[in-house]
């Protein structure tokens, strides 16, 4: 049995693929993350409606994410 | 009787099919969940759109579920 | 008066027709229940958009529920 | 001043038609609620869509509900 | 400084203009209200989608109510 | 480092424009409002689908809230 | 490991790119927020359905928000 919570640990500084309710994936280094699953992603590459943008460190609000990959 | 999270437990381990609010659907085997349904899933394949894709360890967002039927 | 939880609690084992947000219907056995309408039903028939699927236990989240029918 | 839920206390046993956030209406005799306003009707007619049914008791769960009018 | 709460105290049993998250807009008399905005309303007419329905009294679920303005 | 209700504290008594998720605009002075984002505005213009109307007191329930904007 | 209000702090009096859940973007510094992700940003610019906006101080309600970029 592993907790999402000590997945989500088990996860940190390594590289995930996020999926948000607007279909719109980001992808980079897990580096910070609470109890609502509101995230701090850092080196992000984002992809949306075909467009893959640059974006650096992000915070995501939680109520956004689909579902998470560690890649 | 047997409460939801009860049930969530006796599937520990075990081959589920996963339905999201956005009509994705994911199988793999429940590794992990919490008391809002976050779940953890490994060996995950993933049809969305009717693309399959196989994604490994999976965390997903309690409140994207809709069912998860033991397979 | 009934409440819902005591409402649910007279109909376990027993037949109901549930309908989802997604319009969604499935038919089974009320097994099981929780405070959020978290449901497991067992021996479930499920129709959505026109396709029927027999999927034996599924379990369902509560904040997907519209109603809930003894049959 | 009336409390919506001693509103509620006081149409028990009386027939209601209730609005649900998905345009389905429900007629019937409301037997039980509660504080997130789940209910429990019975001898409901359901029309939905331009078709009407008989469903008998139904548990509405509170989040779908729009408005209720006691007739 | 006047609190929505006590806002709402003081238009009890004026008339008041009701809009709903469906568009749907109902008027009548505010007989009561909860910390929710739960709502009890009295000698309601009610427009939706350009059909005008007299209603009596209503009880609205909070979560739909977008504004309400004394009338 | 200003709170966003210490914000709310400061804008008091003074002209507003509130964006609802609706796409709905309300300019007005804000006269009260609580922890939820709830508010009361006053001598209220609201613009929605290019139609103006004047309506006075308008207490809004601050789920619809985007955000505002001291004008 | 740096939490999301932690990295919320860390922005504070910086410029942030926000995306909001109707695709709305607002470009502006970070003044303040709370745990919701209620924000207050300072000289904003906004960009919804390609029409550019100068808004200065703007309080977002946190239920909007997608994600928040620090440029």
């Amino acid at each position: 049995m592993i907790m999402p919570m000590k997945m989500l640990e088990s996860v940190l500084n390594k590289k995930v693929a996020l999926l948000l309710k607007d279909n719109r994936t980001l992808e980079g280094s897990l580096i910070g993350y609470d109890e609502y699953m509101n995230l701090v992603l850092d080196d992000v590459e984002e992809k949306a409606q075909e467009v893959n943008r640059k974006l650096g460190v992000v915070i995501v609000r939680g109520s956004n994410v689909v579902r998470m990959v560690p890649i």
